[in-house]
């Protein structure tokens, strides 16, 4: 087992697990926050994963990379709906999943 | 969203979740825990994707089966290495564990 | 450790969760969503920690208590909050929250 | 809600939690594993709360402040059993550990 070569992926998740948690309490508190539905019901989903995901890599799991290529899929998706969306929350969980399924990607490419 | 088509995959994921977890704990436990590692550890892996897609389906998300899909591979890995096992809490979560991965299936191959 | 003892406390949790994750969902997509963001954010908060207290009782954890006694604050406020709605889903998710608050307050007063 | 104020604290659970998982497996892989159990049981606990706890943060949570107070005294509990371990990863996971009760603790006592 090799944390180290996971770290990278590991720090990826844990910062867009937050952007998405903080991201779907930010837009329940928007005006419009009828806009905002897809937005926060991704971010929950995304949010979840990517903490799962996180927990699987530390643990040198045999399915890290299963997880990881399943929380890319979801990171791409709450990625283009927050990129809909110009808050400052938005915007900047965009770029979290945009990190973080590449991050995801690459992981799970490597040769176990 | 129709949680009621959901709730027997709910049901089979919170029952194994629940096997798994009594199964890490018990395995830990045993006189020849060495024996016990990689059940141990798989067992972890499945309790905390069982949880996650319970909660994937309950909230209708639109990404429930790719994590259903997901989750039956780790209950058919898990399963397996549980039913090497003679003791009760092995043999148990093994039985949870087969069924589970067959719902999550079924799930993931109903049409949208 | 005896699960047995911890069963109808882990079935209440985890319905408990499956109320209110699926609560959550729904309230995202009502007309009015903006009189429920108070009801989504402790739905979101309930379901995670139900979840995370079925897991530490099937363990058999010596936190189990603990972490029972926040999960029954937390469903407290929840089923509050839920039961101000009219709509089934609040409705089926208070009285989830009620039973759950109970059986976790009955299982943390347990003698060791 | 303010998630700057949080920061520091999100960042110790994140870091705890992964020390904590990666110190789980550490722990199955040892010679003597039957003396590390009870460390990986606290692991388990430890790891999960954490990610737990650093999500309600960054949603804002009403409920931050008491899932910290828990996850102090988990924490206390992991670093105490990970402080008797010479190897590497428990004794990582017991600074990990201890920065995290900490940072909890001084979280939760904040004016609301």
């Amino acid at each position: 087992m090799n944390q180290q070569q996971f770290q990278s992926c590991i720090n990826a998740c844990n910062d867009c697990a937050n952007a998405c948690d903080y991201c779907s309490a930010a837009c329940l508190g928007e005006q419009d926050v009828k806009a905002m539905t897809r937005c926060i019901a991704l971010d929950i989903d995304c949010a979840q994963i990517c903490r799962m995901a996180a927990a699987y890599m530390a643990r040198g799991s045999e399915f890290a990379e299963l997880i990881c290529r399943a929380c890319a899929d979801i990171c791409d998706a709450c990625g283009k709906e927050c990129a809909k969306h110009k808050m400052d929350h938005c915007q900047q969980c965009a770029q979290a999943c945009r990190r973080c399924a590449e991050e995801c990607r690459s992981m799970a490419a490597q040769p176990a």
